[in-house]
């Protein structure tokens, strides 16, 4: 499989690390060979029809902060041109979530799946503001477009949704989908006030210096949307989501709740009516009830009722296995077709 | 396709329902057609080529207490006799679980495989015994042999284990797996003492009249051996499983764990070295630490860290989901080879 990268950061080269180690294990378990033929990101690229040499790029970019300056490979090229000039079946899309108008990673999805090439993306911002019409593309080209990485980090949400499913329905997700905003509540249920778990968290490293996306619950709104695509079989897009951030929480809200046995969560909601992401006042023996930077997602099933899964958020070595994961399931796709 | 059911108490029952009420669906969303051609249980059975009258052996077990009973197509027959009369390619095994030696469900799987028919198996009895060699005779006989409602009651804990190593490796499986004995415990976390949450727990019918198996650990560790062969690949049988129950935890073992932050749960744990079933000391935080009747199921992956899933554990209606989700993937294994 050949394969392009577009965006560098830490989920691209945690990629990249996962692939130099499992390189042995991926070929025999799988039958997976992947060949990197191109590495894009913010200052130009890496390109090798012969596949590039993964320990030079990653040289390269921590001294240069670029991989375009690797020499023989490096070229003052963008995505499109690199698609153009190498053989590839599959993008990787992991550049920055942008909620604006989901640029770069809007261009590089289009760009794909218009060339032939299947897309995996690992960033939200595309998917958020406009998967109905790019899954339709995709659809339409036949091409895979896989987006593992993009909700609850290592964990196979789409996955296990699709297999709840199974001779059953899905009539509700709700998800507890971002860590930074799990982690302010829980320690507010510890007694501090909202900024000064915030400024834990940020010192942890758990919020960035900016907070907004997480703390206005617009994280959990771009993974609602496409919970509820996929999962849901809705078409929506982050406009259809009734947003309410954490921002004004009390502590004597969550006191008041602890007191009766329940907590506050900022969970996000779909079912056949509504789309919302709020704080809601839930049970602590609720198995959304998960502390600290952990995420969980429940589903309720027409007939087996309501079933969790929970696991840290993301990660980068989360994230990078996600990839690989839909990595495998595109290889075991294209052998059934 | 063509099934017999051996047993039908409640879970059998249960699936007979869903049945009737899913026919147009199964049919339409993924092409399985199903007829029961025998129903079997403790006085004989009832048995037609062209399909039974499903409404009319529910009201004849209803009516008489057993399905021998249903004019024209009532039987004193066994299973094995019953096999032999009929076509049918799949086995559906519901009778009660027995630890001694798993019969009847241990002769009804080894005849159905011996003749041809692939098995669903719902008694964890003849898997906890002898899980091993009956996976062998399946895979020698290229038969299906399927348990997703052993485990978890509607949970896909095999499923979602399948998909989490891909492209990963599951090191270690931890779970409370038994939901009466969770209830005891998260009860004495409230201050009940264990015979006084014992009898709560018997009166909200969430144990038996003889609790023995749950509370002693063994129901735990039968579960435990299923996930161990199938999620870790080990061979192992209930023999090689220690097992210590919950008869001996007192209240201020509960209450000084809860003044730390920590809880005690019953827990199963197979990883590399070691199989057994005992109280541990958890953190409240922790994915497991799940209250009254839910069960937990923690993988560790190598790369991608703790996933959990968390659901309630069985009941008639999610065990017969199982059920279906099983006949779903024999068909489309079917499809493929």
């Amino acid at each position: 499989m050949n394969i392009i990268i577009a965006g560098f950061g830490t989920v691209g080269q945690s990629f990249v690390q996962l692939l130099m180690s499992h390189r042995e294990f991926l070929k025999k378990a799988y039958g997976l060979v992947i060949k990197v033929v191109a590495i894009v990101d913010s200052k130009g690229a890496a390109v090798s029809q012969r596949g590039l040499d993964l320990n030079l790029v990653m040289r390269c970019k921590r001294e240069y902060g670029t991989v375009a300056k690797a020499a023989s490979v490096g070229y003052e090229m963008n995505l499109l041109e690199v698609i153009r000039s190498v053989e590839a079946d599959t993008l990787i899309e992991a550049t920055h979530t942008n909620l604006i108008n989901g640029e770069p990673g809007m261009t590089h999805i289009l760009n794909a799946l218009q060339l032939g090439l299947n897309v995996i993306t690992v960033n939200k911002g595309p998917l958020a503001l406009a998967m109905p019409m790019l899954k339709e593309i995709a659809e339409h080209k036949k091409l895979a477009l896989k987006f593992s990485g993009t909700v609850g980090g290592g964990l196979p949400v789409l996955a296990f949704a699709k297999e709840c499913a199974k001779g059953d329905r899905v009539v509700k997700v709700e998800g507890v989908l971002n860590g930074t905003t799990n982690y302010i509540l829980t320690r507010m249920e510890d007694g501090l006030r909202f900024d000064e778990a915030l400024v834990e968290a940020q010192e942890k490293g758990y919020a960035e210096r900016d907070p907004t996306l997480d703390v206005s619950g617009m994280d959990t709104a771009c993974k609602l949307v496409i919970l509820a695509n996929e999962v849901l079989g809705k078409r929506v897009t982050l406009r259809d989501v009734k947003v309410e951030g954490i921002a004004g929480i009390k502590p004597e809200d969550i006191k008041m709740a602890k007191g009766t046995g329940k907590t506050v969560r900022l969970i996000g909601v779909a079912d056949e009516s509504e789309v919302f992401v709020k704080p809601l006042i839930i049970d602590q023996s609720d198995p959304l009830a998960v502390k600290y930077t952990y995420n969980a997602i429940t589903l309720t099933l027409e007939n087996s009722g309501r079933h969790t899964i929970t696991g840290k958020g993301a990660g980068g070595r989360e994230t990078a296995t996600a990839i690989i994961r839909d990595l495998i399931s595109i290889k075991e796709h294209l052998l059934v077709t």
